[in-house]
Order: structure tokens, then C-alpha cells, then sequence
């Protein structure tokens, strides 16, 4: 087996709680170094930026970026053009004429970029893609609710200019479908709830049309996506198709066919992330699909954005 | 010359005002007849749907789709399944899903798609590429100053959800400088106005940063857009350069390069229009350009909204 050896830029709290285990629980990947002007990582050679660590150690084949979005486009195309690999965590990056550039720019110059969208590895989404690709889904609906103060505490961010607010998870669930169906959908109308203190939605309903259908009733996907619920989280979507119903619960944790649990285990998806980052690596191929922050800009394009009572994090 | 046969879809305001006397003057282009629910244009079979047009009219190459944006893609996704050549009015699409549907559904067809971004055809505007081309842009101003009662009066569509506000002519102005610029660039954040009883903005104030110049000082693009000028408009834009400073105005009807007049000629920009398309037609070329709708998208999903006094239309 090939063996690439990886740089982390950014060592904030995810490369914590996942990147790090998950690289080292890769065959094939070996993490040499990490860059981040304000984090300590013990036991793994430190510097304060992306060229200081390219510098040091020639022999980093990719790297792994996981800096604030904003700085992704700058550090993706200096690693890119210093002949590196690049993994971006999701979102790939602020604006779509970023994460456009970076694809042409990954292809013009040969190398691999993957834009790594983490639900997709969630342990019931393949078996669901498997299933989904054998019928007609007739219709889909998403709920995705959770407690902003619970998995977003003190992120200010979330509610500032191009923070995103609920697609920050939302995007997650759009990954995942975006992933399963195999045919394009489109937003024909979207409904967004801004708290008046805020710039992002904290609640927002997506009516999507699925494929062309020129005739008879439109196939339909609603997606309900809400920050202002107590929780357990629910982050489940249902496909009604042809062949039966197929639901995904847990963020695709389980897998349910029929009223039957097909799968119900624990969530590893940063170890599904990385493996697929190494095969793209030994294969010498891209993965960078944009298609979920696309549709986040047509809904914040398209949609019709109501006043609701201010936010305030507690 | 080949002759292509054209049937037009929708025969609003901008069709009589414009299409239809391009079409008469572009050789090698024969207008056949149109569809539209609710017009009538002497002289030319009318047809109350695409459908019923095409079926009356088999030697129809191509059409031209110029009904409201959020019909276009159902349209021109019949057209192109029909095996004919589709242009576009401005914006191609309501979202940036539909756009790529559409991009993507042509070439898996090889059909001709055309995106016609009518101010790309103005007079000052070939050269002003050519010139541009031979030097580095240090920066760009942008000025595209109008009267909304003046330029749309009754148009209450601009004020609603997916209406784009300001953008609509806008989108003008960002079509010229995806077209004027070889090289990318990117919104590094967009002040946006919203009247309190509308919801796309009145104005709006766009920060560029071009190119990839990870070092020294940033090369910018300072587009500002605004609905609350009184006539006469100004559509300007001024790009200093390391050749000398070029200047657009009238929405490129003048060219001026260092202080001297180059060009100055009456708009025929649908002339522009049409004249391309034959030439796409003949080469059996697309020519779907997504950038500034791409744009906008990313200006309403990175734009600050403020809070402005209430639109009433006089």
C-alpha cells in the first residue's frame, strides 16, 4: 500500500476531536506535522503557518486544511501550487468562485483535491445509495433540528455575514442528499427565519423539485431545517420511493428499510473520510463536489427571509 | 451563410423592444414564429406554448427564451430534448443549479446553449478586452448608478424573494467584467441595502480581491451598485492598469483610454447578441457563461444586510 505522509493546517477543536484520530487510525497515511500560529499538539512537529511547515518537511505529500473557511482559498492554492494534495474540510470555502477556482486550478495542475463533506460516511449512507439507485424516489423529506446552544455554543460567527447560521448543519444534510440521489433537484422556493440581531437564518424551509419532470406531479423533497430545538437532535431524512421507504436517522447512523433497522452503528466518519482521501490519493484522482454550498447559495439567493425574535447565546 | 430558423419564447417588453429587430438585421437568422400565452406580434405565427410551436413548426434550429427567469429552465430544457440550439436572456436561470442542469444537459446532447449577457455587446467593449489583455490590472471601480422609477417602473418582481433587487442591473455590469478579465476574482465581502418592506437590496457595495497575489497588497474591485440615483444614469467603470487607466461608460457605449474618447457609438447590443449566436450555431458551439449569476450568489450569501427606508414605487 501506498503511504502518503499528510500535514494538518488549523488545530482548532475538530482536528482535535477527529482529524488526528482519524488519520492515524488510515492505513496509509502518516501525519508529519501541523501548521497553527495559537495551538500546542503535543508529540507532533508545530509551526506558526502553512509555508514554514512546507518548508521544514519537503516530504508532506497532502495536506489537510481545516482553518476558519475563510482562509481555505489562500492556503489551498499555495499548497496546491507548491505541488501538495489538499483535503478541505467542509465548507470548501466561502464563496463559489473560490471553491470554482480551486477545482480548476487542481485540474490544470494534476493534483488531487477533496472537498470533504463527513456525513457522507456516516455508517448508513452507502447501503442507502445502494438501495436508492435500484428505484424512483417519489419524494423526500429532511428534518434536521437541533439545539444551536447545545452543538454551537458561543460560535458567534454562525450568525454574522456568509457564517451560514442553520446551513452550517443544514449543508450536512444537503452533502448527504446531494450524495444519494443520482438525479439533480432544484429549489423553487425556500423560506428563511433570521433572528432580527442576526445576518443568517436560524431556521429555514427548502421545497426542492426533483429531476425534470415536464409532466404530472412534481416530485418533491422538504427539507426542514431548525436551530431552535431541544434536544436530542433529529437529523433523519425519508425517501419514499417505488420499491419501498427507506429512512436515515442519526445523521445516517442508522439505516432503516422498510419499518426494518438495517444498520445501527457508531458514527466513524472522519475514518470514512481519510480512507477515501487515500484511495483518491493512491488513485491520483479528484473528488471536489460543490454541489451542497451551491444549493445553500441558491437558498440564500432565493429565499424569503422572515424576522424572528433575536438570538441570544446563552 | 447557413440560415438557422428561430422561434422565439416569450414576446414581452424586451422581445419587441429588442430581439425581434436584431433578429430581422442579423444575417444568416430567420425569425419563423414565437409562443407566448398573452401577446400577439403581427405578421408572426403565434403560439400559446413552446410545445404547440415546435410541434407546428419542425424546422425551427432554435430558440430564444426570454420569459420571466423562473420559467426558463423547464423551457429550455424541452428545447434542448427536442434537439434544438437554446439562447438564454439574462440571468440564464433562477438558481445556479438550474444553470448547471442546463450547461450540463447540453453538452451530454451536443447542443448549442448560449447564456446571452446582452452588455457584453456594447461598442467600447471588444477593444477594451483587447487592451486590457496586453497589461496587469491594478485595480477596478465600478459605478453603476441608476433610477429605479425611471428604468423599472412597476416591476415589483425586483422586490421579491429570488428578484435580485439592485443585482438586476447589476448583474450588467459584473457580465462585462467576467468578460473584460482573464483572470478570476473573488468576494471578499459585499455591504448590502434592503429596503424594510423588500427583500433583495436597493444597493449594494461589492469588495473584489483579484487573482490568486498571496503576496503584497491585494489588487480590488470596488463595485458599487445603487437604485437611488436620478437620471441620467451612470453604468461607468474604470480599470487602472500598469499600461495606463481605461474607462467604460454609458454601460460601454464609450471607450476612453488615458483620457481620450475611442469609441463612442449608439448601443446595439441585441445586434451583438444575435451575431454571436449565428456564429455559435454555425461552429456548433455552447457558450454558457455562469459567472455572474455565480456572483450575485455569492454577494447575497456574503453580504451584510442593512436595514434602509421602505421602497414605494412612484
Amino acid at each position: 500500500m501506498s503511504v502518503f505522509r499528510v500535514g494538518l493546517v488549523g488545530a482548532g477543536k475538530i482536528v482535535q476531536d477527529q482529524h488526528l484520530a482519524a488519520i492515524e487510525a488510515t492505513p496509509g497515511l502518516e501525519l508529519v506535522a501541523y501548521a497553527d500560529p495559537g495551538v500546542q499538539l503535543e508529540g507532533l512537529p508545530g509551526f506558526t503557518d502553512l509555508t514554514a511547515m512546507l518548508d521544514a518537511h519537503p516530504e508532506i505529500d497532502a495536506v489537510a486544511i481545516c482553518t476558519p473557511a475563510r482562509l481555505r482559498h489562500r492556503l489551498a492554492r499555495e499548497a496546491l501550487t507548491r505541488g501538495r494534495a489538499v483535503l478541505l474540510e467542509k465548507p470548501p470555502a466561502t464563496t463559489l468562485a473560490e471553491a470554482e477556482d480551486l477545482r480548476s486550478l487542481a485540474e490544470d495542475l494534476g493534483q488531487v483535491l477533496f472537498s470533504a463533506w463527513h456525513s457522507r460516511y456516516a455508517p448508513g449512507i452507502a447501503q442507502a445509495r445502494k438501495w436508492l439507485s435500484r428505484g424512483q424516489v417519489d419524494s423526500v423529506a429532511i428534518r434536521w433540528h437541533e439545539d444551536v446552544h447545545v452543538w454551537h455554543p458561543g460560535q458567534t460567527w454562525l450568525w454574522e455575514a456568509g457564517g451560514m447560521g442553520v446551513f452550517d448543519p443544514g449543508i450536512n444534510a444537503l452533502s448527504i442528499l446531494t450524495h444519494l440521489l443520482d438525479e439533480p433537484f432544484f429549489l423553487k422556493g425556500a423560506e428563511l427565519e433570521v433572528p432580527g440581531n442576526c445576518q443568517t437564518p436560524i431556521a429555514a424551509r427548502l421545497d426542492f423539485h426533483l429531476g425534470d419532470g415536464p409532466s404530472g406531479q412534481a416530485r418533491r423533497i422538504a427539507a426542514d431545517l431548525d436551530f431552535r430545538h431541544e434536544d436530542p437532535p433529529h437529523w433523519n431524512m425519508t425517501f419514499e420511493t417505488d420499491c419501498g421507504v427507506l429512512a436515515l436517522e442519526g445523521g445516517g447512523a442508522r439505516l432503516i428499510i422498510d419499518g426494518e433497522v438495517v444498520i445501527d452503528a457508531p458514527e466513524r466518519e472522519y475514518q470514512g473520510v481519510y480512507a477515501h482521501f487515500h484511495e483518491l490519493l493512491a488513485r491520483g484522482v479528484s473528488d471536489m463536489d460543490i454541489t451542497p454550498l451551491r444549493h445553500v447559495a441558491d437558498a440564500l439567493m432565493l429565499g424569503h427571509r422572515h424576522w424572528v425574535e433575536d438570538f441570544v447565546d446563552s
